[in-house]
């Protein structure tokens, strides 16, 4: 009989927890608003607890303490999320299950998710997943391994060309003002225009310039990674014509530079929306469990 | 009795080649102008058939094709060097060695090198190396792998912001025009103020906007890789005047966004002059050939 896992998504609004083997095999699945950390937290392990798990997968939103060596491993940093701040999520974890347990950024484990579960990805050297919506953030894997590094990637801030003249826009990022996610979050497009993102039509010109930008980020990606695979979602991303876009301005922008057939392709494969959907998260925490486990 | 290794590192215009056992022991060592590929690699392999090796590192100029599934594995693809296009360098030496053999790219050989020799770089998750010179590059180890992916990385081509009242330089690459490489390579210095980059003098304006770059390029590098330490090597780093402009610079930029102390110091163990020296890709291609055979 294969093992049991356990998974949790933890949002800035909702938090997913869920029981399982694999994408095909859920046995429990759980969602509720993210309130203050002590009632959410209980809720995840009351959940938790009611099975017979072999490891648990932590993912929570960021950004995240997660230097092993650190006093404060396992916990969220500095965050705007009020009572957030030096939240310990390891640490209430570990005072209540005697289990493995991995932990790591929601979006590294999305990226994680997309690696680990899907036949396609599973032998790439490197994928890398961004998601664009009210934030914007990056995970990469390489090596089969979660890129953290010094911290762990930030990839919603590089800095990205902006053309003053055509968009006039100032950025929405509290501390770069225009850095790729001041310029293209779902509050900048919303704010720019005027109105919620979501509600723009398919043929605005909105897409166009959020393809750009993008594309923009994409092509720093490419060059300092060179990834195998790049993996779009979020909430932005559930708007399909802008794949095309970015697809294109991509090819028109690296300009023949790097001699890779993919470039000559329509990328179709290359930059695409998540094989899981909207669960490379939550299957991510539990392919973190899974892994973490002696083969 | 410990074995002995060779080393090629190939530059646009000169060959390096050295054999030994490491840093502090080096045996024999030879350098020759960058001639046609046939003249070249008969050098270097001549050089190399003198010594009982037990495995060689090549480490020659790109782009090169580093797909092991590809036909033309080994081999520099398109170059504005005349006759290198699709020179197999690989093949060359397969043909006349019967022993392993590493080939990756001059930068990458540096990166590796310094990860590889020095004990204060052996213990990291990842490290960058850029070499800044005539050409810009970029060479990544992360979970003590080379970082190769669809291609390999060229982080020269990133884009970083242009102020083009503060600087008109319309930059000098002829693919992408002012990306990092186009306004940062030592050709752009010399263009923009019409002498040799060398030649300017230590408190000359050109240093500033030269960080500037750096600084925006290594803000992309640590937003998206998160490296635990970075390297600058290459022709325009030998002013080192550049490196507390650019370590002030970089801190700045990230506005206090990433949540580690060590940007809160002066960074002087974080961006760092290459350990190795000058011979940062000698080494690398040596330490290439040490760690190829099965431990």
């Amino acid at each position: 009989m294969h093992k049991l896992y356990g998974g949790m998504e933890g949002g800035g609004t909702k938090f997913v927890c869920a029981v399982g083997r694999g994408p095909d095999e859920i046995i429990a699945e759980t969602r509720f608003p993210t309130a203050m950390p002590d009632e959410t937290l209980d809720q995840a392990v009351a959940f938790f607890k009611k099975y017979p798990l072999a490891a648990i997968g932590l993912a929570p939103f960021g950004p995240m303490d997660l230097n092993p060596a650190s006093l404060g491993y396992g916990s969220i940093t500095a965050t705007p999320k009020p009572g957030w701040s030096n939240a310990d999520i390891l640490g209430r974890f570990r005072s209540q299950f005697d289990l493995p347990l991995a932990i790591d950024l929601d979006v590294a484990a999305a990226a994680f998710g997309e690696f680990f579960w899907l036949p396609e990805n599973q032998g790439l050297e490197s994928l890398v997943y961004f998601t664009i919506g009210t934030g914007i953030g990056a995970g990469s894997i390489i090596h089969g391994k979660v890129v953290h590094g010094l911290t762990h990637p930030e990839g919603g801030h590089i800095r990205i060309p902006h053309d003053w003249k055509k968009d006039p826009f100032t950025g929405t990022c509290p501390f770069h003002g225009d850095c790729f996610e001041g310029l293209a979050n779902g509050p900048a497009i919303a704010k720019r225009w005027g109105q919620p993102a979501e509600s723009l039509p398919a043929d605005h010109p909105a897409w166009e310039l959020e393809a750009t930008y993008i594309a923009h980020a994409l092509n720093s990606v490419i060059y300092l990674i060179s990834p195998q695979r790049i993996v779009l979602g979020g909430g932005v991303m559930q708007q399909p014509q802008l794949f095309p876009l970015i697809r294109q301005k991509v090819r028109e922008e690296l300009n023949g530079y790097i001699p890779s057939p993919v470039f000559n392709s329509t990328m179709e494969g290359y930059i695409v929306p998540p094989g899981l959907g909207k669960r490379s998260g939550i299957l991510g925490a539990m392919a973190m469990a899974k892994n973490f486990l002696p083969l």
